[in-house]
């Protein structure tokens, strides 16, 4: 069986015209190049500024897990989404020593966030501050402060670190809220004279539409300043945000609407989409996926946030002079390749890929914005033929075939290590072709920057 | 310490002014792109047909496989040749169930070389042979015909696999001399009427240059036919063949001679370049790669024959309406992933990598040659940061950071497995756009074959 899920908000979207029918950017079957690709190659490459840009991040991506969810969801010769953008290159993931300042080969998802937001290579735990704790200023706070409209959506905790590097600036990732900034980050700390925590940040930089998971965070006290003694929700609520928690609330908020949105829709990391097997040293028999039937209900489908920012962000700069920056990131992918859980891991992986569908389904109709897919580092998993030393699971594909996947970097149930392979970028509309050969994670701030005429 | 070896062969062409100085294709640090690439993007798109065609082949070397290497030899900001490459994209390598015909998510090289060879998917095992055992027509062989000269070079034996499919056409890859053929290939047995081992046909398709180890099978008897009675290698004399057997004999081939070339450098797979640590359970300190003083003498590094190859096909198609097709493969970067030895794998990417070096240095002197840099299959190495389920090593690379590789598909010291990520293919020429996104690796066909007008 494959899997999909109700699609409101696509539905939503296509009804105010936003975007077109979905389909059209995801082919059925792979036709390779049967014809000569070289004509369309060079329509592809178009340069001078975009008006928007979507830049939408599958943490732990690698071509390994593009590979898994491809054979999975549409079949060895099918296509996802993300495999039709034109343009596409491979990109170097490493961060660096925070004492040496020499490589360190496998990269965390702050030093490789802090890479794009920032253009800085720092140290693994570092949120958009250099080796020396010096905060440097993202394409989001750059975008805002041009004029341009600015999204961050996440199915994580809205503090972890692939939308933290957008909107703060902490010397370590785990400083969420203030409790833990005294603690960890002191030099962060409102009470110290510091920016304060990541929620703290987050609601400073007051980005037009944030979206996630992590409201725990929204309820520890602020140390210091004009909101002291407040919790961080409180001082949202001052600060005039609208407040959305559940799916529906979210729907709810109209397009014409001015306000800050800044949506939590439970306490920690979103819920996964599907379930299925758990791999064992001997293997499993063959089996498929299955939807999360334990899923919070109120809580939006990573497309439907997608889908939502779009629309308040397109609504918003429809009549300016700047148009958007917008970040999407599918969080879970990583988390699942953690946990050595295939199903959860490729769940999300297909969920994302709705949501580049999106995106390409927007840049069709408005050719001036840039669209970016890529990854922070690669991960585990592996498609082999046989068990191997950690544990594997044996999936039935769209192709009907069965697909062996192997998480072996730990001692399952231990969290599956990162790997410093380079992953792939690819990329449609005006600077894409910056993502051609091999560049570095850095080099895509330059190509967000110039896109977006902020170099 | 980096190691390189004397460059004798570069030195030879630089010297019959075949290419220009080598130094020119490999920066000595990563750019990124401070500048908009789109210019030169735009530049890098070239239709057409070319006259010349290189496909260089890294044997299993995945996205892991090149950021290892790239690591360790140029450090990861450093850029090996095949990173220079304008124009990329990912392909996938699957092969199919030889009764169903449904996807296999691993494939061998038989099978993915079929697939580059031929066009058509097949099963793993089979070389330039279709599900049901039919020979189909490869892009060396339809290149001859049509007037191309022809090369194809290796650092295995001339029979594996990769060498193999363009040029013959078993049912079974371990058919490489007429002992074998006649038990486990009895269709393709030249006493039953077929074509012959893999070795008797390879003389028979009489291709300019076809360069490797694998001398053993030639002294096997030929069971039927006009040679029948005679070894390959009497059969090879008789048909006029120039047969070297070492990097002297190869070097003092005269540019002008006119006769084909076959040489077997040793009776099996060539020596590696480079020795290193035994990766274990806990890991290894961290240490470097040492030249492999076990080397035989006699034997040239791939690079010295694919200098040779490309000297005798650019003299011989000189004043010629026709240009050449040359495969080049490295192949132990499989064979010692396959053994989990960090450094017998990174020493023959490095080479492979010279090799790279040389076609690109004869494409900048010769535009209307395509040059394409792929992989067959992924493989098992991975960058991480701890001890695995398998076996680590760690070495110091040149940025004198610690690198530690995992090798973890199989219980060391059996042979680590191949894994089905999509891998990179990366071109420069006429036709280059067609490796951009994801394409299959029967695409690559079709490409080499417009290329070359043979559509």
């Amino acid at each position: 069986m494959r899997l999909s899920h109700p699609r409101r908000a696509v539905a939503v979207l296509a009804a105010t015209g936003v975007v077109a029918a979905l389909a059209v950017a995801v082919p059925a079957a792979a036709t390779g190049h049967s014809t000569d690709a070289t004509q369309s190659a060079r329509r592809a490459i178009v340069g001078g500024e975009a008006r928007n840009v979507i830049l939408l991040i599958g943490d732990g991506m690698g071509d390994s897990e593009i590979t898994i969810a491809r054979n999975y969801q549409v079949g060895a010769a099918g296509r996802l989404a993300m495999d039709t953008l034109p343009l596409t290159g491979e990109y170097t993931t490493y961060s660096v020593d925070k004492d040496t300042g020499k490589p360190v080969y496998v990269t965390d998802s702050a030093a490789s966030g802090t890479g794009w937001a920032t253009g800085y290579k720092t140290y693994n735990n570092a949120v958009s501050v250099t080796r020396d704790g010096k905060p440097k200023p993202t394409v989001l706070e750059l975008a805002k402060k041009a004029g341009y409209r600015t999204g961050n959506v996440t199915t994580a905790e809205i503090q972890d670190a692939t939308p933290a590097v957008l909107e703060s600036h902490v010397t370590a990732r785990s400083c969420y809220g203030p409790v833990v900034t005294t603690k960890t980050c002191p030099t962060n700390a409102k009470e110290n004279g510091g920016l304060g925590s990541i929620s703290e940040q987050e609601v400073a930089t007051r980005a037009d539409v944030l979206l996630g998971g992590g409201s725990a965070s929204f309820a520890e006290t602020i140390t210091a300043g004009a909101d002291k003694g407040r919790t961080v929700l409180e001082s949202a609520k001052r600060a005039g945000y609208q407040l959305p928690t559940t799916v529906s609330e979210l729907n709810r908020i109209s397009p014409t609407s001015k306000a800050p949105i800044l949506g939590t829709f439970g306490p920690g990391n979103l819920d996964l989409e599907w379930t299925g097997p758990v791999p064992t040293k001997a293997g499993t028999a063959a089996t498929t996926c299955q939807v999360n039937t334990a899923r919070t209900a109120t809580q939006p489908h990573l497309t439907d946030m997608s889908a939502k920012a779009l629309q308040i962000l397109d609504a918003r700069s429809k009549h300016a002079k700047q148009g958007f920056f917008l970040q999407i990131e599918g969080a879970s992918i990583d988390k699942q390749d953690h946990a050595a859980n295939p199903c959860g891991q490729i769940g999300e992986t297909v969920e994302f890929d709705k949501s580049v569908a999106l995106a390409l389904a927007y840049q069709k109709r408005h050719s001036d914005t840039l669209v970016v897919v890529t990854a922070d580092h690669g991960h585990t998993s592996q498609i082999v033929e046989a068990p191997t030393t950690g544990v594997t699971a044996t999936l039935t594909t769209h192709d009907g075939a069965p697909m062996t996947i192997s998480y072996a970097t730990t001692e399952y149930p231990g969290s599956q290590q990162h790997t410093g392979t380079e992953v792939r970028i690819a990329a449609k509309g005006p600077q894409a072709a910056n993502v051609l050969g091999v560049t570095n994670q850095t080099d895509l701030n330059t190509t967000i920057r110039r896109a977006l005429g902020l170099l």
